[in-house]
């Protein structure tokens, strides 16, 4: 089942690694490759790691150049996406890379994002509970945020019901994640302390205290999983590499659950998915063991000192994060074996 | 008022940071440079960056070679301090760089480093209550962790009566700190996950679930500031970076407290300190900013919908955390001014 | 055509490497996964980046358990392939990843290596000339050195004859190579100069003055592509990423040759290559839009002031600097196509 | 003997480092800080690192804020210094720490950087040849490039008469350089390809084939030292590391020179230097140990095999190579001891 993508936003970090992973998919031909500025140029001059895609002229991002496939992906600026999927036939799959569709709530959209609301789609994260249903067939698709992708695969378990749990597990109130990210996840617009000589050799973080866009994301993909609101605290932090995100989430066990039940969760919770993967004891994460793939890795330990069980996951910010994410969703969406075109290790060391 | 200082561990990040800020010291004279297997060698070789020592030999570490200084720095792997320091004369500043007295209840010290406790001395934060009373004088001196020190400085200003508060800002049994290290925090010991290759590109988390050494410290720091206990989770993590530490801490505001009381606290806290900063509003600490340098720079949020504030504190784990730590204590007890050698600006970029 | 393979020193850099690219080859099965020190060990732990592979035990490298199969890559440090090899069935494929069999004078062997010659097989970077003939079918392979990869790709459209040239553009006896490699390029050994807090900021040389072993590799093969003895003044040089090498080779122009003939030369022995691209005049190769794939990319101009070229060539170390250079052999020693498996975009950023 | 001191462009890299360094010079005293597009603002936002000056507010560029102290630091792009020099008055001592008066040639210049000549000032490397009487009294100076610093350190006692030769120990005719810089030396100005992402994990060059600016700057140096023209071709690169340069410079042997008498000359000519140092035999320079200090270290070997000895240097591109350099100069010029303020051991690990 052979099947036609167009890209926009082609010459973003999101959109050059969504054209990284078509580019090795059995069945996808990459049709239009969409930008704006760069329009007319040669792929080869703005991504120069797909030799594949060399020759590619990028093309301005217009519906015209967009219709006419069977899959869109749109990877933009938040804002911008709404107004492209809004003029695309309902029968093509639309793929939001950009956050414009994954809220559900208007007025948290507004509220962090500060322009009217485009809407509600499918939540590509298919590991969530319900989610792989909601995405067959799904002609709309909102890829997750990289954060949230982390946050959530880290701590759904101790919220969901699940194989090895009713859910419930943690307490709803007081989840706290600290979250460092390599700098591609800023994207590719040039801003001083982003440069590299800024960056490498220092940590730093930023939107502290709830401000980043990403909160109520995670807090909705955890309220929803765990029927009843959850309260996250979320600090992310840019880290000297250009990929990776290494969450470290951490919840208040509920009354009576120990570490035994926790693992147990975990792991029921996670044994047949083919991207996540709790490592065995004692082994613990690192975003380099993830790089370029889809797969996240998982540790977690209970600190009954403190109470608390603290999860740490690694992925890589723009594959499982974005665009991987984006092709596992989009392979449920067609009816395609999920893993199909993602069967990549890691590039390490 | 010239001194002399002999310094064991010299070959080691520790003691070779405590020789570079001694090297601009105006009153040190460096006497002894010890170390075990490399003695007799030219500590060029050994610590190229020490361009003034390049000709210095390395001498055993014995108590013989240590003798006749007016200050001794031991920067020892942890149970190496101790006996040696038990040998030196009552009138020498001891200063131990390593962890053998720093904790205060030989309970907590066997259960972490399952050898006999040393006992305890002064503790080397001129910033927490009280310490620098303690300083003043002081002939056997422990230089907190890199990591305590960074969470110490981020939280004590809630904890501890001060200028603009009564203490008790926050509350005591729900205290989540998250930092990410640079390599050298974990010393020159040649391990494969501390490869070069392993390490770049990626971050990684380790002693999980409350198991690291530096937790029963910070509980420690903090619950004396507090007056009653203070309960902490502490997850560290390895950083792609040679130095530096960036401790994210967070606890829950005590009832009543808003953002200006938490500001203000922290604000008068660290008002008059000459190394610890809390950057305007709007401002985030890296810590690029302060390599090389014995400052720390912290910023804080608090966040309303969680309930809690998180505060940020960027270090050198060599400087402010270990070395610099280490001077300007000495400075205290020997009656010098407290900035004295460390009036050093950050290397940047 | 499917085939089966096993893989001896499949816990270090080059072996994991292979791994990887054998897990993405649709032909290929893998077989016995050996090592020496970590027999019995899941892969998982000692490769986490091998998500696919995770559950394999690592054998003992022994005749035996690499006996049986279609294809046998050899990882070892130099030395130890000589003799595994001589073990193994003539009519079994085996490639050697190391250095043992690359050379074809005993003489520079022992004088670079100390120990016997173990013999010369097929150099396996097919884009030599003749390289490709001697290749198909081949039973045995040598895998070129990383270093003698990127530097033999940026200069031997300038000795061998070729589409756009009779040969002999450049002078034989003034050839300059200065490289870079990442810290891979060293191994896995823990040696404290590889350490992470060593090596992230910091460049340096090694090997300097003729000493490096890759030396005699890269003039046997401009020799034998000059038809004339090449001399090469060669420098390597340790950067801070884990993966990379960008040579900088520069010669002098032979009497008569400008600019114009050096480009069409390099085009036109290039255009038809899979894998190795002259860039569009005015782009420069980069390691990172390499990081991961087969793909060595090009850049060259000539410095008319001193009578040179300069040719810059940056390739991964570990792929087509040594693994995918390996599966590229091994494609066309079975009778496949070349590309099987090598379809991989760099991975950037 | 105290003295005053302006900086303009301080808030670029070379202006930072300036103050950096400055701030610690005993008898310095630094008055007006100027930039262009952030006057108004505090230092402290724009260079946190410089702790002890954060309340500094920076000026605007203009010949009023500058004139009235005794030194007045121009870190200006190109083009830039020459008027506002121009408009200082003969006794105050100008030091140009951009390229407007390096070159002597104005022919060079013109080719090279397009503008019209602004004259040549006593060019700032005390160590070449006749450069510290020039600089003794001078009231106007040319800092050097970083490339030409560690260049010109490199090979000079191979081309100028010292105490250990009659110089003319290398073929002038056949120099070969390939630099390694961090991405610092291509300042502060935010470009695409200087992002952090793109940066880290990859190496690049840059104005090949004789295309860039520090070329001519290099050969005047080298010639004026030998007497006779000396051509060279010198490839930049950009390193994944924020400071440092390591230069690999090579040449011929001159006739009946040996690996001895080359050693000899290195070992007389630097002997006496403060801030230069051939390193023992076997120990090769790092760009890390030299990191934040004024020290540039050497290696060298013969290369018999090739007829070229091979010179590797080390700077910190931003210390020795741009800002310490000018102090150096500077105390030179105020009849100050040479290294005051410049007592400053490398930043390691």
């Amino acid at each position: 089942m052979s099947f036609s993508v167009a890209v926009s936003g082609a010459t973003g970090y999101a959109g050059g690694e969504v054209l990284r992973l078509l580019a090795g998919h059995p069945e996808a031909r990459i049709g239009a490759v969409t930008a704006h500025s760069s329009a007319g140029t040669r792929l080869g001059v703005l991504a120069p790691h797909l030799h594949g895609l060399a020759d590619r002229i990028v093309e301005e991002t217009t519906v015209e150049n967009l219709s006419g496939h069977d899959v869109v992906v749109l990877a933009l600026p938040h804002g911008a996406s709404g107004p492209v999927a809004a003029q695309l036939p309902a029968e093509t799959l639309v793929i939001d890379a950009g956050a414009d569709h994954r809220l559900t709530d208007p007025a948290a959209w507004e509220r962090f994002y500060g322009t009217e609301h485009a809407g509600s789609w499918p939540y590509g994260l298919p590991e969530l509970p319900g989610a792989r249903e909601q995405l067959r067939g799904a002609r709309r698709i909102a890829v997750p945020g990289c954060y949230p992708t982390s946050a959530l695969l880290a701590l759904v378990p101790g919220f969901a019901p699940g194989p090895g749990s009713d859910g419930g597990l943690l307490e709803p109130d007081d989840v706290v994640i600290v979250a460092a990210s390599g700098t591609s996840g800023a994207g590719k617009s040039v801003k001083p302390h982003l440069l590299g000589a800024e960056v490498m050799g220092s940590m730093s973080p930023y939107g502290v205290g709830g401000g980043h866009r990403h909160t109520p994301e995670i807090e909705q993909g955890l309220s929803r999983a765990a029927g009843t609101a959850v309260q996250v605290s979320f600090t992310p932090t840019l880290a000297p590499m250009p990929r990776g995100i290494l969450a470290t989430a951490t919840a208040r066990l509920a009354a009576g659950v120990d570490a035994d039940a926790i693992r147990d969760a975990w792991d029921a919770y996670y044994t047949d998915e083919p991207f996540v993967h709790l490592l065995p004891e004692g082994q613990w994460p690192t975003t380099g063991s993830v790089l370029g793939s889809n797969h996240a890795v998982l540790q977690l330990a209970v600190d009954e000192h403190a109470g608390r069980v603290v999860v740490c996951c690694a992925i890589d910010n723009l594959t499982k994060g974005t665009a991987g994410g984006a092709i596992q969703s989009m392979n449920l969406a067609l009816g395609l074996p999920e893993t199909m075109g993602l069967d990549l290790q890691g590039v390490a060391p």
